[in-house]
């Protein structure tokens, strides 16, 4: 059950309406790591940072069960950058800074033992970095999951569509969603971009939940309403973490078998969104997850017999 | 089992990205009796019409089981009139006129016979006039449902409040109960509004489902994710109209029949954006009900068993 993912290992400074950080430790890769830990290991892990990267955060990630060998370190350099402010809804968010740093010319290579990957998370980054990952890879990967965002709508669209032609799993919000489809209605969405290739789509819809798509199906999880979103850093990621993580570790790509990743994969979104950053997803226990997921099951359950159905 | 609804009966104006209508019957104890008659009957309605109101739409109410003789007919008035332009996003409107006409000095009066009612739905409408229902009724239902909107929280809250101590159910909108409560978060702004006395509270968000809050508990519905919504008008009227309906005909009042009212509701209303106004709730057999309603249940329902929980 062997994981790769790919993504940024990096620095975010945040501000919400509850406070703000210094540079913490963020990026996609990070959470995804984290998240996908609860369920699959070893995660192997495809990255680039600065030589200001903190040992002890890669230490985090190893106790946590990731391989970080596949995670270049650049002498001399530094490491992605990210700044942003939220908004009150906490659903909208400026950003302040942007420092690619190392990503700029990221060249993405994939160690020779990593190579064998069954199950592939591609996080957000350049479409043509996801694509030199997935052309790296000599056999198909039993499931390739891919997370974009509007950016690469906006700026690299023929490059994102080629690699979504690749994948098996398109995750994006509602918004990427219409903007990719050209189509308001979700529903319409989905038929539209189930036809570019992958055979599933997630729509996340922030604290709306979540909806997975196939050509005959649709599925609906709802997020936790919870009484505080400290930070929603990195929920995307994490629900990605938990959706793959959940895959791999069952090794079952049934619709049947997605809709329960999804609601796993809604649980972690719903931890990460409780602290600033990583915090929430270090050393989470298998109760807190089971007890999560049960609040989910709580949240959703209903008992109708129809007598005819 | 008798259910009896106040709320307006009308005639409204709607433009669409899909089109435009004439005046045509709409008022949200409409609504309410035509979703509520599929689960049941008989409605009995207390509203006001000018004589300008046309004696087949009260045919139309009374052949799904509405008595329309709490219908104050007023000779040489006219009826309330609602126009408004929904947006491309069809979860914003402009309201382009507002008649009150007969709705101006509406004085409510409950016929003898509706008075020993047992499920009482005051659909949205001037805070004194729901009181002045309430009143009338000299034993108190087993279950007083209200539905009001943002603009009696800003003219009249203090009327509104009085309402809402009065009543066992209170639904409105996500934007309506942050403004009620001063609270963001949702999940706060319930256990501040269900302070104010009502035992349960509905929260309708639109294309993104309703939640059902009790002090101890929340429950989550979804909206069916639909190719085309037509035309919203009404959609929370049908709601409320399918939870009494429910209500009312299991007579079960626990947090658990509730669940399954709140999806009969979001059936109705799922069935109301899909024609101008009316239109859809009449005539529906209980075939497509069940088949809606097993829509909703394919939609959220997984399997997943936690050994421990």
């Amino acid at each position: 059950m062997s994981l790769l993912t790919v993504g940024t290992v990096a620095f975010d400074a945040i501000e919400t309406p509850f406070g703000k950080t210094d540079r913490i430790i963020g990026g996609a890769a990070t959470y995804i790591a984290l998240a996908s830990s609860y369920f699959s290991k070893p995660i192997n892990m495809v990255s680039v940072i600065g030589d200001d990267f903190p040992e002890d955060a890669l230490d985090t990630l190893r106790q946590h069960g990731a391989n970080t060998n596949g995670i270049q370190v650049r002498p001399g350099e530094k490491s992605f950058f990210w700044s942003g402010r939220y908004h009150n809804d906490m659903n909208t968010r400026d950003t302040l800074a942007t420092e690619l740093n190392v990503l700029a010319d990221f060249d993405p290579k994939v160690p020779e033992a990593y190579r064998d990957c069954e199950f592939l998370m591609l996080g957000n980054l350049t479409p043509a970095v996801q694509m030199a990952v997935i052309d790296q890879i000599p056999n198909r990967p039993k499931l390739v999951v891919l997370d974009t965002m509007n950016f690469w709508m906006d700026t690299a669209l023929d490059e994102l569509k080629t690699v979504i032609a690749k994948t098996d799993v398109l995750t994006i919000n509602d918004e990427e969603a219409r903007q990719l489809s050209g189509e308001y209605s979700l529903v319409k969405a989905a038929q539209s971009i189930l036809k570019m290739g992958p055979r599933h789509l997630v729509i996340k819809k922030g604290e709306h939940g979540a909806l997975l798509f196939n050509e005959q199906s649709v599925f609906f999880a709802p997020a936790l309403p919870l009484e505080v979103v400290f930070d929603p850093t990195g929920a995307g990621d994490s629900f990605a973490g938990g959706f793959i993580g959940y895959l791999a570790s069952t090794r079952d790509i049934s619709f049947e078998n997605m809709k329960r990743a999804i609601i796993f994969g809604s649980a972690m979104a719903s931890f990460c969104v409780e602290k600033f950053g990583t915090e929430r997803l270090i050393g989470l226990t298998q109760d807190e997850i089971d007890d999560r997921v049960q609040d989910f099951i709580d949240l959703v359950q209903f008992d109708i017999s129809l007598v005819n159905n």
